[in-house]
């Protein structure tokens, strides 16, 4: 049996997409879930739902953090809040992972608060899935992950290599793809393109041997999926994420521009609606599968803010398929020379 | 009488390119063409164009560098390389502005050693403009200005608010744009968001007065057109130009997959073909215009290596409106206390 730690505070959306994912998540057979938050609106909102109530436990807290909450701020004035409760009960072992779709900057530090660093990790990272092109592994998965896209803004080598590695066992484990292609984000294909904490990386990483390095890819390659896992530091990788969220609107706009005045283009667009629709669905892939934080003992899986209730429910099942995989020990396996 | 100095030789197309739109350009009223490169070649393809021969003078030198060479290298081995030539002769007062296709790397180089840095600009920048949703400026310009794209990698503070003026400047002399909005990409839009150098960066710009500062954007800015100019270093420079470049081919095959299996869709995609063929040569953007490399005494107009002879002809446009707006002296203007 499986028990996620689902704080249900913090989202955009309020506690109901949390309750609801939590109620069906319930009824799997293998997982329960550890529902935390303010009881009175959580017993409330569940009323609503149909759910295994031996499979689901509401742990009680008052506080948590918001999304306009400063973390370091609201996690010093809310000891209770129920982010740090959800890391502390994952870390006394009363849940294997924790899920949360709240202020992403409090997750983090609750870790730090709680977590322990794997020994052989240089840095922790937050990485996070995209769609490509092409499909990879045994499930024929589009997505690709990029990591860091945050946690910290500048990388060291060091760093940069401790997030290759993270990233293929992650790919593995959770995108069931056995060999996943790694690659450096850089100016160029060359070994010796780029900075030199990328360079370094670079001769590093070619030399090892312990995972299916291809060498630095550029700009382009990114969206094409060249890569299964992207290594950059969480400078860039925030810019390059968020530049991935405003690619579908602006060429639905250029498109728009360019069609504009000719009516066989206009009456295309008119029949394209649905498929607009579709392809939006797929590029607003934050809804696939959430955020893990990678280089912990423990697991925490981020859902975007804005996920409905079955973005948190992927959130859980992702950490479901973590915990079945033992990332965190593999990770620790692959990181210790 | 404005003279433009064009480097014939290095394109990835050969001289072909190159000597028709010095054919073109020689026969406008006000301009006149230094072409310089292989005269035999040069000569045998003139052949075949209309052109006017007081506004075309060839200038002679055997040795160019190609794609493929190793810049430093190559500029060494071949002291009367066609792109050193021009870099000379503009220098030298024979023409007021070089336009090349080739090599960018022994571009920048030749700059480096034949022009002078402007005393009040910490470091040269190559920019280029990328195609946006906003329209902008008299002319109503589609194109956002960004830099740097790749001439340094790391770039401190002094190096980014130069950028910032430097691009300003460019905005409004060469798009007619005359109070364009200058924004630092970071990874999120609030001042204290980014590295030391951006924070500072964005401190001194918002501090500063003379130019039209909007903060920070967020990579989903980029391709929005939220700014005019955005100021960046180098590295992230050329990932987020790369990034563009792949955004077309991937939503289009994107849609493709969303579309899969709808008889309406397909019409629909069928009957937008037209339209997607007009997307991409607006999504090639690199046709227009050219990169500048801002800073230096005398100016450079980059051209893409595989442009064509409107390419090129643009990029001498480009450069013609630049000498005549005095470029490099409102620069030298703009960053002299």
């Amino acid at each position: 049996m499986t028990t996620i730690a689902l704080d249900a505070m913090g989202g955009d959306h309020g506690v109901a997409p949390a309750v609801k994912a939590a109620a069906q998540v319930s009824q799997r057979p293998g997982t329960s879930v550890l529902l935390i938050g303010d009881e009175p609106a959580l017993r409330s909102e569940l009323r609503r739902h149909k759910y295994d109530p031996a499979s689901l436990v509401i742990h009680h807290t008052p506080e948590w953090v918001s999304m306009d909450d400063s973390p370091k701020a609201a996690l010093k004035a809310k000891p209770n809040a129920s982010i740090l409760m959800g890391a502390k009960l994952v870390a006394a072992g009363e849940a294997d992972a924790l899920v949360s779709a709240g202020n992403t900057g409090a997750g983090i530090l609750a870790c730090c608060e709680h977590f322990k660093k794997l020994p052989g990790v240089p840095r922790t990272a937050l990485a996070t899935v995209y769609p490509t092109e092409q499909r990879r592994g045994e499930i024929s998965d589009p997505f690709s992950l990029i990591l860091d896209v945050g946690a910290t803004l500048h990388a060291t080598a060091d760093d940069l290599v401790g997030f290759a590695h993270m990233g293929a066992v992650y790919a593995a484990c959770v995108s069931r793809n056995p060999n996943p292609r790694v690659a450096l984000l850089s100016n160029g294909r060359e070994p010796h393109k780029g900075p030199p904490e990328v360079v370094e990386a670079h001769r590093r990483l070619a030399a090892s041997g312990r995972i299916n390095f291809i060498g630095n890819i550029e700009g382009v390659d990114v969206p094409r999926g060249v890569a299964d896992v992207v290594v950059t530091s969480g400078f860039t990788g925030n810019v390059v994420l968020k530049m991935l969220e405003g690619i579908s609107e602006t060429v639905m706009e250029l498109g728009r521009y360019a069609y504009r005045n000719k009516l066989t283009w206009r009456l295309g667009m008119m029949m394209l609606q649905g498929g607009i629709t579709q392809l939006k669905a797929l590029t607003d892939w934050r809804q696939y599968g959430g955020a893990p934080i990678l280089g912990f003992d423990k697991l925490f899986i981020k859902a975007h803010g804005r996920s409905n209730w079955r973005a948190i429910a992927n959130a859980m099942k992702v950490a479901q398929k973590a915990v079945d995989a033992d990332l965190c020990a593999t990770i620790d396996a692959q990181l210790t020379p």
